[in-house]
Formats: C-alpha cells, structure tokens, sequence
C-alpha cells in the first residue's frame, strides 16, 4: 500500500505513553505542515458532501484541532465532545472500554443538524464509536466520521456502514 | 464600554464548575458564529502582524479551538501546550497555581520562532502567564497572546509589556 506524503513527518516515538507502545506524534506535521493536513483531510470528503454537512464535532482534545480548522475553512458550526466535568449542561455521556478500565464523553443538547466527527487517530475505534453513539443520543444526525491516522487499516472501524475516513493508514 | 455584538452569544451558567461560579459557555457561538468568531479573533492583529508570526500555541484543551483555526486561516504552524503526560518528548513543563492547588503544562523542543498564544478565556492569567514562561524555556520567541473572552478588562493580565488581546471583555 503506497503510504501518503505526509506520512513521513510523523514522529514514531517508542514506548509512549507506556512500554510496547509506538506512538505516533502529529506535532512536527501540525508545527510545520498544518494547512497541507488540514486539506488532505477535507479531500476526504467531496464537495457535495461537505454541503451537506451542517456541524463538525471534534473529540477532545485533539479532535479539537481538525474538527476546528475544517469548520473554518468549510464555513460549519464547531461542536464540543468532551471529557467529563467539563461541559455545563450536559445533556447525555456515554462510557466506553480502554484496554485497562473505561472513560467516558459528554455533550450538550443537539439539534437534529448533520455531523461529521472527527479525532487524530482511530485503533479500535473505541471512542470515535462512543462519540457517534453519544451524538445520535444527545440529538444530532451522524453523517461521517474521519481521522488524520487509522491505525488498523485492515480491521477499519465501521458505524452503521459508515467507515471512519482517514488520510494515513497503517496495517495493524 | 459598549460590548462586542458576539458576546450575546454566550451561554452564561451559574454555579460551574462549582458553586458561586459563573461560566461563560461558548458553545453556543462556536455551534452557531464560528467564522465570524475565528474572523473577530484574527482582527486582534494587523496584517503586519500576521506576516511576522510564525506559528500559533493553542493551550489545551479550548485553546487548540482558536489556534487551529486561526492557523489555517494565516497559513502558520500550529503547536500544542499541553497537559502533563499527553506529550512524548517533553522538553519542559512549568508548574503554576490556581485558586485551589496547581496545574502543570508541557511542551516539546522549540526553535526560535515567532508564536502568538492562544487560549478561550483569561481571568487572572495564571495559566497564559504559565505557557508564555514555558514557549520561551523551550526555546520560542512568544511575540503575542490572545484569547477571546477576558474576564479582568480592568486589570488586564500582561506578560513583558503584552497585554492579552481579546475580543470580549467583561469588567470585573
């Protein structure tokens, strides 16, 4: 599979946050590629699609950073998917699995708009998972989900026949 | 002082995140006015400014909001303060106090160049103060900060004779 340019200015960073891990850092490709990243990750999806799309969400928090630039560039609302304790009126969470023991999401009220979510990286697809769940639950229309890195590109994570897109795979 | 017309959008929550707290939730503005807030933002500097920065610092987690966004629109670097065991290679991390206990923020291996800071919301400045002291230990040139709300107008947070741009103000 040939791998996308951008690829390479990924920092593989061993054992990180623990021992058998390999990390993948997207700082130097955020410091010094930004505006290329961001476009690759709206090529992931055409231009009627976006037209479609009323609400980015990004999952905290570097989520954050790719659902943000995308809203500004494709003129759509910015929508929060936190960690607990820090959104006010809270209208749902949802709980899911890590490895070891569990976190859990919160968002406010939606609305019925259409959403894209979008996060850095999928493995399991664990919270993006948990992030449409939580979307549908608090009232919003899940539409798309995306992220910079798929880390099982051969396993992808799907929600209800969505794929989750992505801009560099890697073959677990 | 006559209030910025986006400041109508804010969602103001009593008692959060504790009791005699009054939050200003800026969900509703980034769901529904998020360009003409990322628009509002940039106007907190010249294009002579814009043309001499280098990179935006978005402080987690709110902070990546502005900085992404402000980054794609100028064409600049994006770099990430972030909190402590988030991010591998840490060249540095500054510890600093809040009302009850303290906080600590991270950050990789800087070079030198020219970063505005980027955060929601100011009130004392401790956490902005914190990011500036830690751009410049690990190596930037912190040649700006802004944010969108600031709480203390009156007795406004500066750092080496900046003060913190802002598009809201609230007097405190």
């Amino acid at each position: 599979m040939s791998q996308h340019p951008l690829a390479k200015f990924l920092d593989a960073v061993p054992d990180f946050p623990k021992p058998g891990i390999l990390f993948s850092d997207i700082s130097p490709l955020l410091k010094d590629h930004f505006v290329a990243t961001i476009d690759a990750m709206s090529e992931l999806f055409s231009e009627q699609e976006w037209s479609e799309i009323d609400c980015l969400a990004g999952i905290e928090s570097r989520g954050f950073i790719f659902a943000s630039a995308l809203a500004y560039k494709h003129n759509k609302g910015f929508i929060k998917v936190r960690k607990p304790g820090k959104l006010p009126n809270v209208a749902a969470s949802i709980e899911y699995g890590l490895e070891y023991g569990s976190d859990k999401l919160e968002m406010q009220k939606g609305d019925g708009r259409k959403v894209v979510l979008f996060d850095d990286l999928i493995a399991t697809g664990g919270s993006m998972g948990a992030a449409a769940q939580l979307c549908e639950k608090v009232g919003y229309d899940v539409i798309g989900m995306a992220c910079l890195i798929d880390l099982a590109s051969l396993n992808s994570f799907s929600y209800k026949d969505m794929t989750v897109r992505s801009v560099i795979q890697f073959e677990d």
